[in-house]
């Protein structure tokens, strides 16, 4: 895996006066958004710090950011904590910081799982096989991250962009992974939770500006499960419940292939108008 | 509102020598849960950890806890720290705080609220008015907090609890409101996020330990909108999506009778068997 984008973006050395509580990262341009970094390698960033602690035990259960100030191009820091453990649990709280100011602020619970009863209740939605649906032109956006996905659109996905009308709903669904191909771990999955355009755009028809405050994650896959999604595509489903105030929310799931819940994920979106 | 037992269970008394950073409260016997409070008034304490400091400024738009360890009985602090913050918007870190080891650690986000475009896009059920419900008997519950709700279960509620069978599914409707009745404001919506028993009963039919390890709240209702809500019940759904390795999760709404959404909120579970 060694040279994929992916991985320089998310890189953190550790601060050799305190190892595992100061990270050195800096932002990449391969994930440049419209006027910062991707929030979805922002995510897995915030992770990285839990999981290159020395006292790290058990996998991500849930993770939750809210975005405070834009990132500046280049070196960021990340400040991890552990706040609170028990055997077999972990609470964190991690912060992205720029000239000494959280510009994110972040808990994350991690857990050891263990062999239970298990039930996927909410079923995938019946769609095409990713092999059967062509992958979107990507050099047609000009945002950098967009060219880091192969995305396979559905329904409301970003070859809706070139022609937007007001849609009835906000569905998306599309097959996606990493461009290049990269095989699935946590931060990859954390990232995936947050390649949804604003949900506002499909309601409107319009672009707006629009940003993600608050990321919320709730990781179903333990590590055999990332591991057998390897780097085929998974299917992405969002949609936004409610727009109001000048804030609306959108709930999306990360399926693979064969109906493994991977990942849910709700995310609270700030918009102009 | 004087007197309200959950006034008295989510006050708290600004330190003197700390006053905004640190809150001292305590644990109610009226809400207390199987080995500790009820949730749902903790969510609404981290809120008032917030609500009363003197640089807060707007209103919540999204809470997020992890909970860490038991509370004990009796005496907790609240420590509030405003992380970050811009004209409009406050990031808020909150953890409760018993003899020097924190139970909570949770995050908020605080914002001022504008007129823009406003949509709801998922729908409230179509069920009958409360008025045309049941009062469930909570008396025949053990569970203190249970008796301080008002309980008009649709489908899948506490009622099924006297003979619990395995479900298909885990969805809960039912309306409910504090009780005795209250106005609605921000911590009691908070709290009524919570008041959906474990998904896991519903679907394995039989009682098995499980508690919340993370709960996400994302508040859509500025105050008119509560306001307008004033102590009627509202209408909340609940459901899991997924059930692996020891945690399952659940996603909810409260709605307003007349179909605005309140809140949506998911949260971790943690199960054993």
């Amino acid at each position: 895996m060694a040279g994929h984008p992916f991985d320089e973006a998310i890189r953190l050395e550790a601060d050799t006066a305190r190892p595992g509580a100061v990270w050195h990262g800096a932002t990449h341009e391969a994930y440049w958004n419209m006027v910062g970094p991707f929030g979805g390698t922002t995510a897995a960033v915030v992770l990285q710090g839990v999981w290159g602690h020395p006292e790290r035990n058990g996998t991500p259960i849930s993770l939750t950011l809210t975005y405070a100030a834009p990132f500046q191009e280049g070196a960021f820091e990340v400040h991890t904590q552990l706040v609170s453990a028990t055997r077999s649990t972990q609470h964190w709280s991690v912060q992205c910081v720029q000239q000494g100011k959280a510009i994110v602020n972040a808990i994350a619970l991690f857990a050891v799982r263990r062999e239970t009863w298990a039930a996927v209740e909410t079923c995938m939605p019946v769609v095409p096989p990713a092999a059967q649906i062509a992958v979107l032109d990507a050099t047609r956006t000009r945002v950098a991250w967009v060219q880091r996905y192969e995305f396979r659109p559905l329904r409301g996905g970003f070859d809706r962009m070139a022609d937007l009308e007001p849609q009835a709903d906000s569905i998306t669904e599309q097959w996606v992974r990493d461009q290049p191909a990269r095989a699935l771990d946590y931060p990859a999955l954390a990232s995936l939770c947050d390649v949804f355009f604003p949900r506002l755009y499909l309601r409107r028809g319009k672009v707006i500006p629009a940003g993600t405050v608050s990321l919320n994650i709730y990781f179903h896959a333990d590590e055999p499960a990332l591991a057998a999604t390897g780097s085929e595509p998974v299917l992405g489903v969002a949609r936004a419940g409610n727009f109001a105030g000048g804030f609306f929310d959108q709930f999306a799931q990360i399926w693979r292939a064969d109906g493994v819940l991977l990942a849910s994920t709700q995310q609270m979106v700030w918009y102009k108008a």
